[in-house]
């Protein structure tokens, strides 16, 4: 087992990390930016290393000082968390060249499943349903046309070297792809320096679901269930639970068995998620494969009991996985709500600041994974997640009920966040009923 | 199902019991001593009262007040939590009276429970295996002599009427008994205004081993598994785990069996508890029930998943029990270290004052169960203990490992606390092996 990490990252999942290594007995090694000097990761830590100015560009993506800090400190493995640099192929390289462990997959898995339009191609080879569209990168219009008639509108136009929902545009019919394609290519060369395009059928009001995998070096894989992360605004998950309300017993074995697949496609090792689109008939389609741990971890954990932190640095040591699917049993219900530093009535703007008074909810089925403290000031240059609040419950309405009471418990003062929103995003029918969509909270918040 | 429950207790069961109510949708009165107006269960509560000045016979054992704020707010229902009224039968029978709910035993199983030497005549007519000793309470030395000649010495003289290691000697030959006898009986008579004795063998180095049960108005009753008290000072718990090292499948259930016959033989209903002395042979003695929740009743929530106190409150409101024995599984291991504000260094001095920073430890399998914040001033009036941090692992190891790393984290400024003792103690040899025995706590302290 390693006696050192580097853990490259910040916030939450830095201290997240921290209490893996801690509990494994392994030594850590923060890293920071100026701006963080005074973050609780910092604290934590056995070792800390600044790496350069607030701009993640001159700190936690700038991997020459990352690779300088592991060096120095001696530390063997570096984790790194979600975000920066975690699907980064040419870090995960750069590590391997240095004969640093990168904790997670090789830079080849990262390549295949970084680039939506290779790894579609890769998933339609191994049997794995993807939304009806172009086989790979389409030429022109013509083709784009062609097989837009083929597949019926509404249809997405996607850029290959997207994510997150930027470089994606839908068109409902021959007008609008005409006027749409041209643009959205050239959009997208901007952004990304790649104009690759391709087509996909839209699936009107999905489900997005995903489930999380764990493979070893020896070709162990399991799945650990699925997450319900429908509860999205532009894109953005604000909550998740686990299990879904609309996956049966059945559902969920074929969709596991067909994350399972994708995996091994790409020949997978260490922890990662296949998202899916599931639409009202129970069609499901792959969407893409997020090469890392997962903000939304947590729900999982608290479902099945395992560390999939721990599991991820176990993994990276060369371990074999312990855990057979026929052991992973799912126990209760588990949501998380991320709780953000910002303004909702103003545009969701962002609410940096200084954390005048706090007090966090607690008992039992209670979980926090935050890195913020009283007195801690919120700067301004990274994410606006501050804290992630998991309630697990015997069942979906006890955790629904314990994850309120939580949220009114939470006392934030100084800045804004988004606590009311979530309060009463649980009290819809909708999250009451878990018949939410991709969709539901756009035109929940349109209503409002 | 109740409407409003009025909570005659402070400090973190109170917040506890509100907890619990808000997840049921049940409206809750906090009552409070004239010290305690800034307490958190106050602010928590949606109704208060004040019910007398801070001297706990003033106000939290005042059962007039209690009662009459009960009825001021129309509170069906009184949930007494530990200590205070919560054993007293009179206060029950007094709640009967007025016709509101008492959320526990009724008043003939608390006076059956809270006489010890009647427990021990109802235990033996039920077969459940006592310490040996004296049938009943015996008349005079004479007797306890002879008592003591036929169970051999070392040998315990108790007073019946106490309790929590008041009232108790021990002695090993006929010479000690002489001198102890009649001082031990003029003792009982001042302290507890009864001077009846019992004479038990006194079992070396034995382990607490208690089992958590649950009984409804309609005969099902349950186990819960056992939980490992040993680690204790002066006849107080410090740390506290579920399941034990030391019992086996084969033992839990034997225990379990005699456990539930335990609770049967007083007709008991809501949420108890059986103690007993194990020996190293597997020897299992009944030593007392309480009939009432515990402080360490978080350890058996986290291996179980069952809220106990929802459990309490639904027998009470008259539900029949949901949860068969055969569905008990016992998940994972836990631990619960209680925080109490106290000077190690001084004789375990009470370490009132004004907490001036603290930052509670957050993550996977970490549960805080308190009713102090940054801010917050402890009076000095009642019990010391000021949180319980509960740790839950996949295994025991990774429990400690766990707990290690959560009070590692666990700051809190301006007050003295045993945070430090308990990372000594988990780090020890006797911990790690799961050996120890209740007097090893006194042993280790003796040494240090």
């Amino acid at each position: 087992m390693f006696k050192k990490i580097l853990i490259a990252n910040r916030g939450e999942i830095a201290v997240r990390i921290i209490r893996a290594c801690r509990e494994m007995g392994i030594k850590t090694v923060a890293v920071y930016s100026e701006i963080d000097k005074d973050a609780l990761h910092v604290q934590m830590a056995d070792e800390a290393v600044c790496i350069g100015p607030a701009r993640a560009k001159d700190s936690y993506l700038n991997m020459e000082n990352i690779i300088s800090a592991t060096v120095l400190t001696k530390a063997e493995a570096i984790h790194p968390g979600f975000g920066f640099l975690s699907e980064n192929s040419k870090f995960a390289k750069l590590c391997e060249d240095c004969n640093i462990t990168f904790i997670g997959p090789s830079p080849e898995s990262i390549d295949m499943m970084g680039d939506k339009a290779k790894a579609r191609e890769i998933m339609i080879k191994a049997n794995v349903p993807v939304v009806p569209g172009s086989e790979g990168k389409i030429k022109n219009l013509e083709e784009a046309i062609e097989i837009a008639r083929k597949i019926g509108f509404p249809v997405m136009v996607k850029a290959a070297a997207g994510g997150g929902g930027r470089g994606i545009r839908i068109v409902r019919d021959e007008e609008e792809l005409k006027k749409a394609f041209d643009m959205a290519k050239n959009e997208a060369k901007n952004a990304f320096g790649d104009d690759s395009m391709y087509i996909e059928k839209f699936i009107e009001n999905p489900k997005h679901i995903e489930f999380q995998i764990l493979a070893d070096s020896y070709g162990n894989i399991v799945h650990l269930g699925e997450r319900d992360c429908s509860m999205q605004r532009r894109n953005q998950k604000i909550i998740e639970e686990a299990p879904s309300v609309v996956l049966d017993e059945k559902l969920r074995r074929r969709m596991g068995e067909v994350a399972v697949k994708a995996a091994k496609a790409v020949n997978y090792k260490n922890a990662g998620t296949i998202e899916f689109l599931l639409d009202r008939h129970g069609n499901f389609y792959f969407i893409e494969m997020n090469a890392r741990i997962q903000v939304e971890h947590p729900i999982t954990e608290m479902i099945t009991g395992i560390d999939l932190i721990k599991e991820q640095i176990k993994i990276a040591a060369g371990e074999k996985l312990n855990i057979k699917q026929d052991d992973v049993m799912l126990k209760g219900h588990a949501i998380e709500c991320r709780i953000n530093a910002e303004d909702v009535q103003n545009g969701f703007r962002p609410s940096p600041g200084r954390i005048d008074f706090l007090h966090f909810p607690g008992g039992l089925g209670i979980r926090i994974d935050s890195a913020i403290y009283q007195g801690y000031s919120i700067p301004p240059t990274y994410d606006s997640m501050i804290a992630k609040l998991i309630a697990h419950g015997r069942d979906r309405n006890e955790a629904i009920e314990r994850m309120k009471r939580a949220l009114e418990e939470f006392v934030i003062e100084g800045i804004k966040t988004n606590i009311d929103l979530h309060y009463e995003l649980l009290n819809q029918r909708e999250f009451i009923e878990g018949i939410y969509d991709t969709g539901y909270l756009a035109r929940f918040l349109h209503l409002k």
